[in-house]
């Protein structure tokens, strides 16, 4: 059988691109006289799209494009994931019901799912974890089989496919999540295998965002429901970015054949491809052991990592069609990666280094500022910010002398948050304003989850590339950049080497070793307890496996070496872990409410995919 | 029966404040003899906490605590909502199941739920819509019923209490949205109604946050229920400040028994109340036409929303711990309605008002600004921005002048930009920070909507309190304000009748009547069309709307006569339409991702109850 795997990118809810790049790669398709093309879930309006389900005309306009896909259909069939309506039912919100469903269209017209009297076959099973809504807006087959008194295994059926040439395949169809049905009490492909007719083939359309290590994840999965269901896997994921408001998720594709001989992959992951594929349907007995496939090569983290990060930028520059970027260049870490990144993805003629020191900064990051921005080749100016401060602090004395009770002696921290601000909301958002740019807020994981940033400071920005790097992995990936895409120190030494430091006191004077009031090697792993394991730690469990010895278990042992410097007794290791659990659960979120958006690489990121109240100290 | 209905305040994850309510509420209901006390929907851990239900520490100090709660049942059985585990089991994310559970405690121990074999009976629908996400965190009984392949109504059962007096009741115990089932295909209180053993009672325990307009419905919901069970009903709500991060909820409570006889109140809405019933358990017959109970009085619209502000605002300085408030008043409407609303509740010694004139602000609203403050009281100042703002655009100069490619005539916008966020990241926080005071961001649901407002200037803050309101209420709230609360003119005349502009250009001003680029009456009807129809309006069946002549009956007819006045052709109004709806899809969501917490009023506030993806122009 000759299938077309069409790993095509998706806009959410651009109809008429999508149903465009459909109408396109079916043509190839049958060009090259292909039996059947697949493309991804959600493949004509988009995946993620918010509470946009709730408009009645875009589910019009879904439906009469999901009729022009089926109309395309003459000659090769195509399956496809739109939206799924009934509208003779009412979803649990009182609104026209929707499913999350795959569609079948041949000879012109949409194959009726017989089991449930709709042209469509729905996903089962609906992610309501991460960033994931499925179960917001779309109705679930185990709620139908409720409402009709009937057993699951009646509505999840395969489908037959009656091809040109007088042969008729069957077909376990499924959506994304209904292959990692590990943790679920049903198993939809399990119950397709299990049909007396068995199927010839599986396919399962997805849109799936990327996380790091995923990908061995889902190649292992797939070549296991290979071996367990005898048949060989189509398996059609999404390109492209789309996002959930505070989160933004790019999409690796990551497409391909699985069958007793491996994986054989569409091409290059966050790319739109199309190949077509002859794939032999001989059935093999499921005991077969399982065939070892080829994974995906021993994670280069920093690689995988640079990949994700300039894959998904590039993306979101052209979705919100962005030119120039203005960034604030310190001489520290953060500011250095994402000068790089953007100066890669936007291009050294669009990237405008500002470097704005005030007497704290130190000659050394001032130097290495500047240096950064020569080796990338972008424009740079140095704009002081001494001036404005003193006028800030001369307007608040005289708002003393009119009566409001403001100290004297102000706490230190006023004054470096003014500074901040200073940077960020007066010169860096009034540069980027006049150039037509945007600028980023460079804060990095660690510095996210505990709020270490000033609100409409270095916390503002049009987004946060670097907020889902835990500090280490920004340092390593800096070192990536220069090792192992420039071959040359385009991050200077100065940088990688200095105390990771605000610069906004005396007490922060990185000439004298000052800096930051982190330990990012122990913190960095602490926080991830807390923000990106599975069963997460809090307060309470962090300090009980401090008191049971196991806590060098869960950090690693590279933590645990300098956990032990940092604190001789447990009530300093206590004092450290209440502070930063307090700034975690309360500054850090009320923070995170007005971050921009962060761009997605783990399993954990913030925004929607670490749904938060603010003040859960548990 | 005696019945101790008990409307506690609930904290979110707070285990320990929440367990004293708990404690001291039976204390005093075993004083006053009473058989049962009946605490809201999650009672113990709180309702928004948001992924801390991932915590498996927190989890155990859960179960912990609800044995504790149960000890105290020696002499009052007692009803409470917690979060139910089953460690035998798992969530569809592969942690610990867990459900949103009614606890029935008796003689010093919990009840069996002997359908389930658990300690507890769980909610059946779980409501997931607007801010709500049940399903994201607790299993279901549908799919329960499915996993153990039983009919739902087996496993939907009263339960059987026997009070001390040799009397047994049989109890049909739901949870919030179980009473709330008219669009789904389950009827948790019919089918409990149903049961051959018929209820002597029915409850419902709720953590059901307050929004516009639903106390009317609620009532007119259980009185319903009264007439169709045939027995009373205990309902029993929270009050208090729970958020999800974005989105700040109040709790109205509202609870109290509804019988045939009528609905009895447990006290004032907003507010902790503890009041015992005796509760007679005469069966009546099914059949019996509904009782006429009392309404709410018809809705005073601006008195409600006044007392959900203050009580919203109230719980939230108490969570929160804030002290002090700064305010810019400008002269204009939302300021002065923001300066009113948190004088009332921070007290006027603890409101510092700023007036940040530049050179386009007119003498009027700097008085009216300077007279808002007099009438109220605060203390009041005024700091000037020109000077701050000349420097920065000489400092724009200089970056042109070091190679920026930065125009030498600036669009007016960016000149704008810059005064705006001079007043809120530099003056205002500078201000605020130096005081240890926050200060809020005056924006309204009109402005919200578009992004009609500068971020890290008026965008900023610490907490959003008009951004659930359309300008229109603004304006009904300050004049009720002025009548009804003041009954003098504390927010002057001037501040209502001038032309609500920004003032920050000579476009802008005010003495030429040129002001905002919105006709509020038209354009809050039209915005509220997008956000708060349930069936959401896009720009395609708005325009729709009009060339169907259908808008005005959407809009209703005050809308529709400015309307007439605004657009004199087609082409007029679609140019409106489609540069509005592209501001709310695209720049509007993109700033509400950084906006401050909303506190939510209407059945659709910004935030968690309005998800959306940035760039969803549909």
């Amino acid at each position: 059988m000759r299938i077309c795997v069409a790993q095509t990118r998706i806009k959410a809810a651009a109809l008429e691109d999508n149903f465009k790049e459909i109408a396109s790669a079916v043509q190839s398709a049958t060009a090259e006289q292909a039996d059947l093309i697949v493309f991804p879930e959600m493949a004509l309006p988009g995946y993620f799209i918010g509470d946009a389900w709730e408009r009645p005309s875009f589910l019009n306009a879904c439906e009469e494009l999901t009729h022009r896909v089926a109309s395309l259909s003459s000659r090769t069939a195509i399956v496809f994931g739109s939206v799924g309506i009934d509208r003779a039912a009412r979803n649990e919100d009182g609104r026209i019901r929707k499913y999350n469903a795959a569609f079948v269209a041949h000879d012109g017209r949409l194959l009726q799912n017989e089991a449930l009297n709709l042209p469509f076959w729905p996903k089962t099973l609906l992610p309501n974890y991460r960033e994931f809504d499925d179960s917001r807006h779309f109705y679930d087959l185990r709620k139908l089989a409720i409402e009709f008194g009937v057993a699951l295994s009646s509505l999840v059926k395969p489908l037959s496919l009656k091809l040109s040439h007088e042969q008729s395949v069957r077909i376990g169809l499924g959506i994304c999540e209904d292959a990692w049905a590990d943790d679920y009490s049903v198993h939809p492909y399990e119950i397709l295998s299990k049909d007396e007719h068995k199927p010839d083939l599986m396919i399962n359309i997805s849109c799936s965002p990327f996380t790091l290590g995923k990908q061995d994840k889902r190649r292992t999965l797939f070549s296991r429901l290979v071996s367990k269901s005898g048949c060989p896997v189509v398996y059609v994921n999404a390109v492209g970015s789309q996002n959930v408001g505070k989160t933004i998720f790019s999409f690796d594709g990551d497409s391909g054949i699985y069958s007793h001989t491996g994986f054989s992959p569409v091409g290059d992951s966050f790319l739109a491809r199309t190949k077509t594929f002859d794939v032999p349907l001989q059935k093999a007995s499921k005991q077969k052991a399982p065939t070892r496939i080829m994974l995906a090569s021993a994670a280069d983290r920093a690689a995988e990592i640079c990949r994700a990060l300039e894959s998904g930028l590039n993306f979101l520059k052209e979705e919100w069609s962005l030119n120039r970027v203005v960034i604030g260049v310190s001489g520290g870490i953060d500011s250095a990666l994402s000068a790089v990144l953007h100066t890669r993805v936007f291009g050294a003629e669009n990237v405008f280094c500002v470097n704005m020191p005030s007497s704290y900064n130190s000659p050394l990051t001032i130097a290495a500022a500047k240096r950064l921005s020569a080796e990338l080749g972008c424009c740079y100016t140095s704009v002081g910010i001494e001036e404005s401060v003193r006028l800030t602090l001369s307007q608040l004395d005289a708002a003393r002398t009119s009566g409001f009770p403001i100290p004297e002696s102000l706490p230190s921290l006023v004054a470096e948050n003014i500074q901040a601000r200073d940077r960020g909301a007066r010169l860096l958002a009034g540069i980027a304003s006049a150039l037509g740019a945007v600028f980023p807020c460079n804060a990095n994981k660690s510095e996210m989850t505990i709020g270490y940033s000033t609100l409409y400071g270095d916390h503002a920005g049009y987004l946060a590339p670097l907020a889902d790097l835990w500090k280490g992995d920004v340092y390593a990936l800096a070192r990536h950049y220069n090792k192992n895409v420039f071959g040359r120190e385009v991050i200077p030494e100065e940088t990688l080497s200095v105390v990771p430091s605000a610069e906004l006191s005396s007490e922060q004077d990185v000439t004298q070793g000052k800096g930051d009031p982190l330990c990012y090697p122990y913190h960095d792993a602490l926080f991830r307890l807390w923000v990106e394991e599975w069963n997460r730690f809090d307060f309470q469990s962090t300090l009980d496996a401090w008191d049971q010895g196991t806590l060098a278990h869960f950090i690693g042992p590279e933590a645990h070496s300098h956990l032990q410097q940092l604190f001789k007794t447990r009530a300093d290791f206590c004092r450290d872990l209440k502070k930063w659990w307090s700034a975690y659960t309360t500054m850090g979120a009320f923070k995170r409410v007005q971050s921009p958006p962060v761009l997605a690489l783990t399993r954990r990121a913030f925004g929607f995919d670490h749904r938060e109240a603010i003040g859960i100290k548990g």
